[in-house]
């Protein structure tokens, strides 16, 4: 335990952790609202003019957040065949979307399976590479690890959140 | 020393405190382009119909970031006048807004100035209080420290960021 320079009853390695699942968790769960809160008619409106339509952002968001687990060791994309659609592609570019219920009921289960993966993995595991960077190149830059993916996630949330909550208010 | 369980050199708190700066500078790097690819005139327009327009969200990214001075305990804010005008207040709210040309200015030193200075915490400090908690508050809730702060200020740019790139394709 490595707690001495520190008045909290973690663990400091744990409390950092914790801090970053914490903001996932927090947009994650804003993210949930947020697609709770938007219609079908919603969802299949342009966020602003000649931009994506929420579907697409939502299908994105899926395909980009199933990839953590193989990106992160920790488990199966389950979603693989969404990322040529919301991934490689532009909105618009592919005729048939997955019903929007569809996707909506594949967003909660990912969810909630992510949080609970992502909690499950230790400090020390947090700081092993991820699976998108070499044994070769991570000695040489052991920034590239999973804690750096969920960094990256986590923003990346954030700044689509931030292009959704046009269609609210 | 605690990189027992790692292969990387850091040791893993100090690891844990890049990745989060890393995040951050990355964050603030794409922002400090962003605005370098506006012109005075996109600035002055609304990012969507009706929405904020980038003067706003420019001088709301200054006062928010500048505000974890105080809230970080590592300096006093230089921008502080701003929170009323970009914060407290709604877009066209107030009739004159500083210039756009002095507002650029505010952000790059402050960009450059907040870096540095994050830069300077050890990890022991990233998980000391912050200045929005009590002493009492963050005894039963230890996990409101600076690293969450750091957090939740990465998230906040990010989003913004997303809102902003609409203006450039």
């Amino acid at each position: 335990v490595n707690s001495s320079q520190s008045d909290h009853p973690l663990p400091n390695e744990e409390m950092f952790v914790k801090i970053a699942l914490n903001s996932w968790n927090t947009w994650q769960s804003r993210a949930d609202k947020l697609f709770d809160s938007l219609t079908d008619e919603q969802m299949q409106t342009e966020i602003a003019p000649g931009k994506n339509r929420a579907i697409y952002v939502l299908g994105h968001l899926i395909a980009v957040n199933d990839s953590m687990f193989p990106q992160l060791g920790i488990g199966e994309a389950k979603y693989a065949p969404l990322r040529e659609t919301f991934v490689s592609k532009p909105d618009r570019s592919v005729a048939e979307l997955p019903a929007i219920a569809e996707l909506r009921q594949s967003w909660k289960e990912l969810s909630t399976r992510t949080s609970a993966s992502l909690s499950q993995l230790t400090p020390a595991q947090w700081l092993e590479k991820h699976a998108l960077v070499s044994e070769e190149d991570f000695a040489k830059e052991p920034h590239r690890n999973r804690f750096a993916i969920l960094h990256s996630r986590t923003a990346h949330l954030a700044y689509h959140i931030g292009q959704l909550i046009f269609l609210t208010k």
